[in-house]
């Protein structure tokens, strides 16, 4: 990769003023870099509400909470994205999002929602109650080569316990995901970046059945537990990260996930729930 | 209290359209009956953002996911709430929900915005990952008596492991409670009454540090894993509920809760984050 050209997260991040009487409503496009077996990386997309939302001329504070309802598969192409701040408090600001698309007769159509909350954060009592697995990082540790899907490709992952079924062979397990993870070609950590890894985890139904069906998130929901600065300190280092299922029941599971960085500061948490298909 | 009267959560749930060209929009009160240290039980509000789906003529299907952001503390008594089904595919429809109250100066002002996704849910493949710890009810445990708030008296609470710390005496602690939990009076589970009563935990952060601080839920995200039909199975039946909190750090602290009926189906999966001070 030329060292000059722009990082492919930064350029899937490029959003543009659609001008007009409202600030904080955007024009972007999904990023083929970023591509998954339908539409883009939900991750990226989550990234992009939180990216509208940092953009906009009102922000107060930085996130704590984002959800993200993937409406429909995004086509790939243009779009456009609405932050809203509904209601700015003292030291708390409550956003909704739209992200729209044309369909194919013309008409703009929804395809993502997302609310989120963002806070001047201020020095108080604290701790991690759900401490990091006692694990080290260790780069021997062979990286998670996928062919596919494109955005995979966009990951350094390396499999601590489990990414992958060791064989389709039908034959259940757990769900448990356990992986040092970050953007490669590797890039300083960020909100927007945060919110995309959380969602990086193959789809749980897959690793728990050993059983590839359709699958994708219709909802994901991410609390921030770090400052910018605590970003910062991570820079272009690893994140630890598992995620597991809880629940598969009728067409839907859910599984929760954390993010910890190499010292073992909870970084992130996150939920999302899973349409699967059989 | 009279068998023939309403039930308060009921009471609490009911709405009347608003009339006007928009089917989806409501008003509704807040209950007494439930009422919090500032404004009403946070779970109600869900409920009613539940509620104003659930009546909505256009509905598909039954809940699968709910958020709900508490952008300010409700003002005791009337408000209007409206929801909006903003994209309906085959088998699922993603819906955004706004409840406003007049401010002071008489405009109208966002009190909390949700979304929501339900979905027509077929028989598919399923298993519970999450089991239920190994506990039976024992209607010999005590039922956890609070005098305030007015809401914790519509719960009837029968405490395992640690609703409430033994001494406010600020010694640290982790924040798990357990407790098997109903409706009281008795009601027949559904929808909103599961929704409402995945927020009926204590905050983490007394429980954790053993210190009252002022604190407050800004965003709940559940899911559900059950049917109507599973929920009427229930009746009016115990469930066994846990939370605990994973992260506490700069004004905002995270927590996971799950909701098991008797035989140790996980019916629910919720979260939030919640502000806290000092």
């Amino acid at each position: 990769m030329n060292p000059l050209a722009m990082h492919p997260f930064d350029q899937a991040m490029r959003l543009e003023a659609a001008g007009g009487a409202q600030a904080g409503t955007w024009l972007g496009a999904t990023s083929p870099a970023y591509g998954n077996m339908v539409g883009p990386f939900g991750g990226t997309t989550a990234a992009t509400a939180l990216q509208a939302i940092l953009l906009h001329p009102d922000l107060l504070g930085q996130p704590v909470a984002l959800t993200v309802n993937y409406a429909a598969a995004l086509a790939a192409g243009p779009f456009r994205i609405a932050a809203t701040p509904v209601r700015t408090n003292r030291s708390t600001q409550h956003w909704t999002v739209t992200l729209t698309q044309a369909d194919p007769s013309g008409a703009d159509s929804v395809a993502m929602t997302a609310t989120a909350v963002t806070a001047v954060r201020r020095e108080t009592w604290g701790g991690d109650e759900l401490p990091m697995p006692d694990v080290t990082m260790d780069k021997a540790l062979p990286r998670l080569m996928l062919s596919t899907p494109e955005w995979t490709r966009r990951y350094d992952m390396r499999v601590v316990h489990r990414m992958v079924p060791q064989a389709w062979d039908g034959r259940e397990s757990d769900s448990l995901t356990q992986l040092w993870l970050r953007d490669d070609p590797p890039r300083a950590l960020d909100f927007p970046a945060l919110a995309a890894l959380c969602d990086a985890f193959y789809p749980r139904v897959w690793l728990r059945r050993a059983t590839r069906v359709p699958a994708g998130t219709v909802s994901i929901t991410t609390y921030f537990h770090a400052s910018s600065a605590a970003l910062a300190e991570v820079g272009d280092g690893y994140l630890f990260a598992q995620a597991r299922g809880q629940a598969f029941r009728n067409g839907f599971f859910d599984q929760s996930a954390q993010l910890w960085n190499e010292a073992g500061h909870l970084l992130a948490t996150s939920h999302q729930v899973v349409y699967y298909k059989e």
